[in-house]
């Protein structure tokens, strides 16, 4: 029962920082590289890592989201949470990442969808942005609202980043 | 044992945000729908949920501390993470969140309170900001030091937002 | 069984901020002082509170590196994650925590070593900024990936910061 317990790891990607979300996914492919059933809730900023358009683009429904989500950014345009410079940080970072061999945001979050990551996304964040699932990777799984990814993670550990 | 453990949630609600209250409030009374033992214990911003005046205020003892308390804000005069534009983000997030039937940050704050969500604060922070509990809404029962938070969150999650 | 599992607590602080740095060894020495076995694993922003230089320094591999280790800061520079006024307000608040009795960061990160708080520091992270281990304090005892980390954390609380 024990084994089973420390065995899967849920994480609540709240945040859509270049930094956090790098710190998420090197939690998560790690954990499943050992075997860990991993999932990974996306809600509010987190749904940046997960948009089909890479960059900044108007998407959702009504005119105040469509401009929220272009101003979120997507997971080749999110900030560092801290000393940003108006995007050049995330650049810089991720060219000393490249010249130092550590995987990159994108070689990390290409990893997480090979190692079988379950991927889903929060109801209530889509719905307040205006989003639909068409809007995300096709291998975000699901839809999921609190008492679902309750159900999903329950046994192991939840973490919220 | 097992569904004893997993059925209490203890939240550590550092963050003062808009955003990042709203996420923990979702998760909390999401939680105590699908009946959780849900714990809220408030620490640092974070004592901006729970402030009796909802705007903001001069309150706590020192002159230093009621100027810091009042820059923090109350529950109805929260900023957004990031992309806050001087406080015009949480209300054009409030009015969609309406519009879209989704609950804004003080209907959860009700729902909480509904749902029999224990909510604490933090004597520590409490002692830095001089405030008192005179200061929070009558429903947060007690103070706590981590310690006690420890003992009653003890067998259950323990998330920090 | 179960006792045992409620007395391990791992943090993983990512955050480099003054008033997360605060709650993380308020919460880690606090555990500590009720038998709690406590890891915590410094992650990016988080190595400013390890670092042996305590104020801003040109430490690390490359200029770029060396450039950002200067502007994170040490674990006496750090900025309030709100409200820090060019670096006022942490002044501010040690004096308000000198004050009125409240461990101040650098008490607490005392108490945590006197405790024998296990510290770590990402392997990953480190490599990103070109630091090694003789930039740390002695205290810190291993250099760990995500791999090594879970290893140490199992059967206990798992909470990011």
């Amino acid at each position: 029962m024990k084994d089973n317990k420390t065995k899967k790891m849920s994480l609540i990607v709240f945040s859509g920082s270049f930094d956090k979300l790098v710190a998420a996914f090197t939690l998560a492919t790690g954990a499943a590289a050992v075997n860990y059933e991993v999932n990974i809730f996306f809600t509010f900023w987190g749904l940046n890592a997960i948009k089909k358009k890479e960059g900044r683009s108007f998407i959702g429904k009504g005119v105040l989201a469509r401009f929220f989500n272009f101003l979120m950014g997507g997971r080749k345009k999110v900030p560092l949470s801290r000393l940003n410079f108006c995007g050049i940080s995330p650049k810089l970072m991720t060219s000393l990442m490249k010249k130092r061999n550590v995987a990159t945001l994108n070689d990390l979050y290409q990893a997480a969808k090979e190692l079988k990551i379950n991927l889903y996304a929060c109801e209530m964040s889509m719905h307040i942005l205006g989003l639909t699932l068409q809007d995300f990777d096709k291998e975000v799984k699901e839809v999921l609202g609190v008492p679902r990814f309750l159900e999903y993670s329950e046994g192991g550990d939840r973490i919220f980043i």
